[in-house]
């Protein structure tokens, strides 16, 4: 999980935008977006608890790497998958007066639920 | 899973609209809105999956249509509204220069979680 | 769970805009924003549903408040949380000639999955 309050931060001062409206929206299907508090022991809970719910060793189709139409390198991720789709890969929070209406244990998260390997992630600030 | 992506770059396209974002939001309740690799053997694990996390056939006390004021032909889908309820129902994606700001195996999909039966999807252009 | 509806409608009523849309933003970490039919047993349903996906009784982490770097009086809710990430913190609904593009059934709802104390809402009205 990776906080990207001081990322949005910085583009909303580098963009000058004081009031409308910021999304963030996952570039990748197993990564996922999600508001949460960004604590250190909150985060060991979140893992334990998406590899209970969607075990990585289950028998999935998807991981069947050689029945695909795919390189055969293709990481057997499944489970990624399955957790972005619960997680979401938006979301979109008001800017009023240069302040992003979100309570003060709230960070918008990246949930690397794949890899690690380098990713990227939309915001846009939207408004005048 | 149905595959958005062709209607919203057609709506798109007709709106003539290049900057902005998109936003794709359901129209039922028993449908929900992610995005997900559109792969088909990834299609069958999210059914699988699914029924397994919200089993159909379980005992929900929105079945009991009788004790509902409702209509005697009301579907049995309570586990259809706890799909949806985790899964979401709208997304919001970035547009620049006339490209949806997507990864390369990110589609937006809508999830029939009853039916099947005919479904509405509101999708939204807003820039300039 | 709280319907949002009247709220919002009295909101973009307020407003005074026709065309737009409209953001709905949690405001807490162990609240939810998510669209659902407002159904006394399907509520029911809810709360069971979640009870058994993330019993607030296992073994977490974040509950062990004397190890983290906290008031002694903070609540033990990592289920809280985590039902906070699955059910996700804001939802986008277009609006069109002053209607919300929502269906029969849809309300946009305020998930209580810690408390219950006072909440809010971010509500957004975008447009012209």
């Amino acid at each position: 999980m990776h906080d990207l309050m001081p990322g949005i931060r910085e583009a909303i001062a580098n963009a000058g935008i004081k009031n409308g409206f910021v999304t963030v929206t996952s570039q990748h299907t197993t990564t996922a977006i999600a508001i949460n508090e960004n604590e250190a022991r909150l985060v060991e809970d979140v893992k334990a608890f998406l590899t209970r719910l969607i075990p990585p060793n289950d028998k999935y189709l998807h991981n069947d790497i050689a029945l695909r139409d795919c390189p055969p390198d293709e990481p057997e991720n499944a489970h990624s998958h399955l957790a972005a789709m619960l997680l979401g890969s938006s979301e979109v929070i008001a800017l009023v007066e240069g302040e992003l209406q979100l309570g003060q244990y709230q960070s918008v998260m990246l949930y690397e639920l794949d890899g690690p390997r380098k990713r990227k992630v939309n915001i846009q600030i939207y408004g005048d």
